[in-house]
């Protein structure tokens, strides 16, 4: 799989100087874009150089080795490429034309001959209708139709989220989001009709993979439920889904779009609850969440406090936080004495009101009271950005989270374009609605429960193995 | 009720040059920042004018007709300040002040005394614990805190949205938010804890205010439910309401905030239906939906047409209508073939897959077979932003659902910046995920339904009415 995102040499089958051409468009972000150092070639009918990469009539007529070929051409002639890949030695295929298995009988027959090609022959297959793959921390992208701007960004630092995403568009608005954010993408990978690779071989991968931190999905059917719960469960990592077809008419559509069988949406939910997988519930929390798990410690209860200096988001957050089937941290009168004696406070029962003048002092006593509080497992921090003072508390409290081992889901009640502006500025995690802020705590709390069950469950695993002795043990794992 | 939003003479009491003096702030944005042209007296210990302002040591000072009282002074002293007002023949009192129902037995005995002095002389009261009025139409604004920028931001071009809103918090992320939408505020009220003016009250108003097209209202309690829904009922405009509270813990906090009794939820829920108000689920929906009614036609039906060149999004979109109680418009083979005529389209069954490039030509000739279709009521564009002509498109697409007489939810499939950016220079009212978008031709056919049962329950009285004679007709209203 290695291959796949950190290639030597590759072949964009396909790119030629035609006008629209989507392949050059390859070799143009590849050896033009990109500080990526591999060798690309181009195939197509002119022999002819595209950006810079030479050109050859045939896949076997490039002098060196190839690790690795794109195939976009039309569907019709993919097989046969698909043959000269093999004659050729390569063993690594992204297809990203579209026009298979969801393109028809004559889609599915052009499908069939490239399965028996790629199995005989030892070949791993991504795709086919897919964008493939982009990998920050070399830069390597084959994604096609991408300008310098989007380069720029979707290539940006290197950071520890990678993707599974069955579409390509999903892909861009993913990427482009976390340009606004304090979330970086690591790998993404798009494996549209999935033939071959699919997404239980890349939480599989992404498990293994040292950079990756959370993994986000989005699916629009599941290849091989039995597969996919498997990997699934052997995932330590935090696991983001988002699925299309809830309803008939979803998964209708969806079917058209990516191929595949319309599955049971109740399958799906079932995997998530047995491989510990987060259910989402749009593309947004996709990328708006993970910050949670990368810039926070996990949530190993359910007792919130919120406080804010905006009254009205003490009511907002307890009926989200309890629809949210989380709780109001219970704050005892000791707690709440330490409290008082912080400075002029409106309310310093459970939601916290802060009133409006607050001291960068009172803010860090306050945030030393209640992450060091037994009786709290998490904060949700509502506090207006009045003055510059307030952000400077923010960053403080990032610390102090990290110190405490307990996590904030920080929202600042104003206008999303001001969130993002601060939260660019200052590099801290702040979630653009108390809806996402609680979702986050939900996230968190729902992964650390996971993982704790898990352990629990391996725990009694090997109590039966030491007391019945190797054997016994090892078969049952 | 006039007299708040459009005053001649106002007197800011409690207006000092005490640094941060919250009384100076208003005088300065009703005296510096605004074109309103009004006289504005401030009422102070050692009778300074303030920024401009001339200056009393009591109401009855000044020697001048006065309409309105805005006092802003510690909560022990109102009492007597309101009785300056009765003296000097002041009939419209704003108590911005806070610490009254909502601060305790003394607080609520200087409520008790600040009541007998207004039913004793006539005069009507907005608050206490409150922000006050914004009337963007005169510019006439008596919140405190507001500096230049903000100002400018709030009181912009007079839209068409008149909000009342309990909490002063909530007033400045709805108007920060509305400087990067396509609609703009009318009037906004901020009522606090509502000892005299309560919501009913501000409905009658708006509903009879012209320049008023929508309502937005968020609030923490309910003062008088059967007022409420009556009040509710003679409304014809759309009435979007948020409400905390919705959990006990909600409703606790709440009442912390803006005094008020915990009210049952279910009880605000049957106010709703009773009285056709549109319950949204957030803050942002309150400044996010209100484009839908005016930019676009009312929804009459639940038939949706979706289409989109993001095939991830048709699947998407299908799950969303129809989790929301819509449905997909089934098109007939003669729409399908009509759609097929257009050009290269990937899918033409609902959702309909425009494939990767289209002519502005065929954009207009997409959107004229859906919306004269009789088999369609609304449609969802998710159109990608590939190309400028698509933006071209979609303005155009917005005159042509005027012209049809059908709203479209139109969706760009990118990060929410980009979207902000379209929207604000094309001023098209764009939302900004596919939610949002399903939400607005929810709220849209729910309030279109409503409508036609009030005029079908109308037309039955009315038919009562000729049958019986005037008389019965008369006890019937």
């Amino acid at each position: 799989m290695e291959t796949f995102f950190n290639p030597k040499s590759v072949v964009v089958i396909g790119a030629s100087n035609s006008p629209f051409n989507l392949g050059a468009t390859i070799c143009r972000s590849m050896n033009e874009f990109s500080p990526w150092d591999g060798r690309v070639y181009a195939v197509n009918r002119k022999a002819e150089a595209v950006h810079g990469c030479p050109g050859y009539a045939a896949v076997t007529d490039i002098p060196d080795a190839v690790d690795l070929a794109v195939i976009i051409t039309p569907a019709a002639v993919v097989p046969d490429f698909v043959d000269q890949c093999a004659e050729k030695g390569i063993k690594h295929l992204i297809i990203e034309s579209s026009g298979f298995s969801e393109g028809g009988e004559q889609g599915r027959a052009m499908q069939r001959r490239i399965d028996e090609t790629a199995k005989k022959n030892h070949m791993r297959i991504m795709g086919p209708n897919c964008l493939g793959v982009l990998n920050t921390q070399n830069k390597f992208c084959c994604f096609y139709g991408i300008q310098q701007d989007d380069f720029n960004v979707f290539a940006r630092e290197n950071g520890t989220i990678s993707y599974i995403i069955q579409s390509g568009g999903i892909v861009v608005i993913v990427l482009e989001s976390f340009s606004m954010d304090v979330v970086k993408a690591n790998k993404i990978v798009s494996i549209g009709n999935k033939s071959d690779i699919d997404e239980a071989d890349m939480l599989e991968y992404f498990q293994q993979d040292d950079s990756t931190q959370v993994i986000g999905m989005y699916l629009e059917n599941i290849k091989n439920g039995r597969k996919f719960i498997e990997a699934a469960r052997r995932v330590t990592k935090p696991i983001l889904a988002f699925k299309t077809g809830r309803t008939s008419e979803g998964s209708q559509a969806a079917m058209s779009h990516t191929a595949g069988m319309a599955n049971n949406d109740e399958v799906f939910d079932n995997a998530c609850k047995q491989g510990g997988i987060i259910r989402v519930n749009s593309i947004s929390e996709l990328h708006a969440l993970p910050k949670i798990f990368t810039h926070m410690p996990p949530l190993q209860g359910k007792r919130i406090a919120v406080f804010t200096n905006s009254g009205a988001f003490g009511g907002i957050t307890a009926d989200l936080l309890v629809q949210a089937g989380l709780e109001m941290a219970r704050l005892s009168p000791e707690t709440q004495e330490k409290l008082s004696r912080t400075g002029q406070i409106f309310n310093v029962s459970n939601p916290i009101d802060l009133g409006p003048a607050l001291s960068m002092q009172t803010f860090l006593e306050i945030f030393d009271i209640l992450l060091s509080s037994n009786e709290v497992d998490g904060l949700l921090p509502v506090p207006s950005l009045w003055h510059p003072m307030v952000i400077d508390a923010i960053v403080e409290l990032v610390k102090k989270c990290r110190y405490y081992g307990k996590p904030a889901a920080i929202y600042t009640p104003n206008a999303v374009h001001k969130t993002v502006t601060y939260r660019q500025q200052y590099q801290v995690p702040i979630f653009e609605s108390p809806e996402e802020a609680v979702r986050a705590l939900k996230v968190s709390y729902q992964n650390s429960r996971y993982l704790a069950m898990k352990m629990a469950l391996e725990e009694r695993k090997q109590a039966v193995c030491n007391r019945d002795g190797e054997l016994s043990c090892g078969s049952m794992r």
